[in-house]
């Protein structure tokens, strides 16, 4: 495999994980030093794979010693520039990828302990094939790992009815940037004896452990799925009842929303034909899943509710899985039809539910404000006030417009970042939604558990002032 | 009210809160000095109850000055003296009970922010009043406040259904140490925004903070509910339906076993009649709730189950709310009744579900072997593996049946404290089931937050060594 490194850190590398799992040749690398976007890169002094807690361990410690930064990465599909190298610095990859073992589901419980490099698609088939789901999908989910949905406390489309990663974590196993080892898996529903590390590591974004295990709890399958789109004369009106469903629903599953343009450029991207004869400004698209049993009942609650509303002008159902597909389509090729149509701005963000519709209603002003002639994509998740806002048309390394949005969602008390995290991309906006003491509090956290800033360094928390 | 004290903290305390507020007369401090088994009691140099974010804040802010420690106490209703003042040192008790506002109940996403001092039962009233419900119920529902509840990551009877507390926080405000205040409410379900402070402070029993309000997210109400209790010839038989009815009926809210030696006790000290016309050695009860049009389909289901079983001895299936009360106090009335044959030893532990049956058959050895003519009663949650173990006829200051009954515990990978917490009561045995460095990392985390060792000190981390 080539002559040993020269390099006493790379050599120790070896040792743990034997050669072949360190990665130095350029064209190994490169996979693992960009972001999926292309966004986001840096050059990393190596990849390692390890494949058990035991050499994830022994590696955070050899660069600890050396005194380099790891910089921990899952399947590398984040958005913010969190798992991979900073432009300017250097750090050792710690790739989970081979911590994919998934055990065995306990089909009593529902339960399952899987590596923290397992991918959530492998998880999500163990599950099915043993009559139990995950409760968080995600469109990444054939590379996206447990790990790092773990670190991100990761959403997706079914947050309106399970909620996000965090609460389906029964427990971790987890590496400190001191080598030890803390948390259990298998780790037991209820043990009430002090802190959680589920809960601490949630949303750290590996600034404070490199997770290795996790111990899931899964949620029933539901073999019974319905789909419908329904367009609507407003925005408001989708928000209305999209509420409406959340309250009276409990076989909801997704819940999301698109607009006229955004429509627009999906048929001009992918030739799909209008959904509906006409067009219509706000489209809300609706997923039920239930069990055989009460697939009828549900649909027809679904049916008596959009029947009351006055703002419904068409409605789409799909007969069949393929049929299901095709309504999904309109809203999952929102993300490639806006990237052929150029450089976007993605901002990802949450807005409380009763602002929702002033936030639409004013986000093309402060746009237009600074760029008149940009193009706004806006659509998301509009079960959990989540919207994904798409800017097209701007300089690629002005901000101005970012900022003012990220503003815009600050003063209306929303979360400039919903589901993607801090990363490197967002840092010197946290700010803007989290106070001095919060922050101030964080960085003592990371401080407490990684003096020498070993993990992750850049990530999350702003520089200190 | 009196004259002024002269102590320079007890006029500062006066001043933040009124000198109402702040009780030296030691009667009026005895009920928070104390917990309800009279246990665990010290002596507080004052009682203070403040009434906002900032009067708490400013409360912390002049103990911490004077280096004083805080002790926070929400309804005192713990089991293992976390919120009263330990012997042999003192501080001030900081009482929450008067941040007891609730919110109004967001009819469209079922949220409510109440104040940390609010009792889970007001809460509880303003959901149902509302169509919603708490997915937490304890029977201490009147006095437990919900910030003493996120401090404890709270159980209780309905985990097997809806998971302990965490799992329905969406947010928290909260005051550290140094008098600054962390978090937010209202809060957003979809904030990616690095680490979440309901997830740091679930179960570090008031040693890293002072809950203040809490942002809840509500359970839809059930308004039927159906109660059945079935007699067993072993507690086999009673594991594995339990583990069969928690994989099938989505409609379980609660599953409780008890033994022959309980029910003895039970019917001996309350009269109440034997609930079958013979007696057997272990029971379940169960209890579904579902909307009304689901009710008939559950109950047929539980039916089934029980058809198919050979273990089932003898089922008695209430016909009306009355019924389900007379029931439920079968199981409910076990700790007066245990109580009123002597001081018991309470033991509250978790095994993994794999192991209960062997735990049950292992465990009269050991308190046998070191005391034969103890008496040993069990109960508890058996959906989530969760044993209530209370021991009869030991000398109250001898701690060895304890330590024994512990180690066979952790021996078997199950939890030395389910739900009640580490708080003094168990901090010595936190090793037996945590390893070095996960206490080593909890107290980096405490000494972050809190380098004087102001909230809390002496509760659940041990005494360094």
């Amino acid at each position: 495999m080539g002559a040993m490194s020269p390099d006493p850190l790379l050599r120790a590398l070896e040792g743990i994980v034997g050669a072949v799992h360190v990665l130095v040749d350029p064209a190994l690398r490169a996979g693992f030093e960009s972001d999926w976007t292309g966004r986001y890169h840096g050059r990393a002094l190596a990849v390692v794979r390890p494949s058990s807690t035991a050499e994830v361990a022994a590696v955070v410690r050899a660069c600890a010693d050396a005194q380099v930064p790891v910089i921990p990465q899952g399947g590398n599909t984040g958005l913010v520039g969190g798992g991979v190298p900073r432009p300017g610095s250097t750090g050792v990859v710690l790739s989970t990828r081979r911590l994919d073992s998934v055990g065995a589901v306990d089909t009593s419980s529902g339960e399952v302990v899987a590596g923290a490099g397992a991918p959530l698609g492998a998880v999500q088939d163990a599950a099915r094939a043993a009559g139990w789901d995950v409760g968080v999908d995600l469109a990444s989910r054939d590379s996206a790992t447990l790990g790092g949905m773990v670190a991100t406390n990761a959403g997706g489309e079914h947050v309106v009815r399970y909620g996000r990663m965090r609460n389906h974590v029964i427990g971790v196993e987890a590496v400190l940037a001191d080598g030890s080892t803390v948390g259990r898996v298998p780790a037991l529903r209820k043990d009430a004896t002090g802190i959680e590390w589920a809960g601490v590591l949630a949303g750290s974004e590996g600034t404070l452990a490199v997770i290795t295990q996790v111990h899931l709890a899964l949620v029933a399958r539901l073999d019974a799925h319905a789909v419908a789109l329904v367009a609507f004369d407003d925005f408001a009106s989708v928000a209305r009842i999209a509420g409406e469903l959340r309250a009276t629903l409990p076989s909801l599953l997704a819940l999301e929303a698109f607009f006229a343009g955004g429509l627009r450029r999906v048929r001009d991207h992918t030739g799909l034909p209008s959904p509906f004869a006409d067009d219509w400004p706000a489209y809300l698209l609706v997923e039920l899943a239930t069990s055989a049993e009460d697939a009828a009942r549900e649909t027809e609650r679904l049916a008596s509710v959009l029947d009351r509303h006055s703002g419904v002008r068409a409605t789409a159902v799909a007969e069949d899985e393929a049929g299901a597909a095709r309504l999904w389509a309109y809203r999952d090729r929102h993300t490639e039809a806006i990237n052929a149509a150029g450089v976007p701005h993605k901002l990802d963000v949450t807005l409380p539910h009763d602002r929702l519709v002033e936030f639409t209603e004013r986000v093309p002003g402060t746009v237009a404000a600074i760029e008149p002639d940009a193009e706004l994509v806006l659509f998301g998740h509009v079960g959990d006030g989540n919207i994904h806002v798409n800017v097209l048309g701007l300089d690629p390394d002005d901000a101005t417009v970012d900022h003012a949005v990220l503003q815009l969602v600050a003063s209306m008390h929303g979360s400039i970042s919903a589901e993607h995290g801090i990363g490197i991309a967002k840092r010197r906006e946290l700010a803007l939604t989290r106070t001095d003491a919060d922050i101030a509090a964080m960085r003592a956290i990371k401080h407490a558990l990684d003096p020498e800033g070993v993990l992750n360094p850049g990530v999350l928390l702003p520089d200190p002032r």
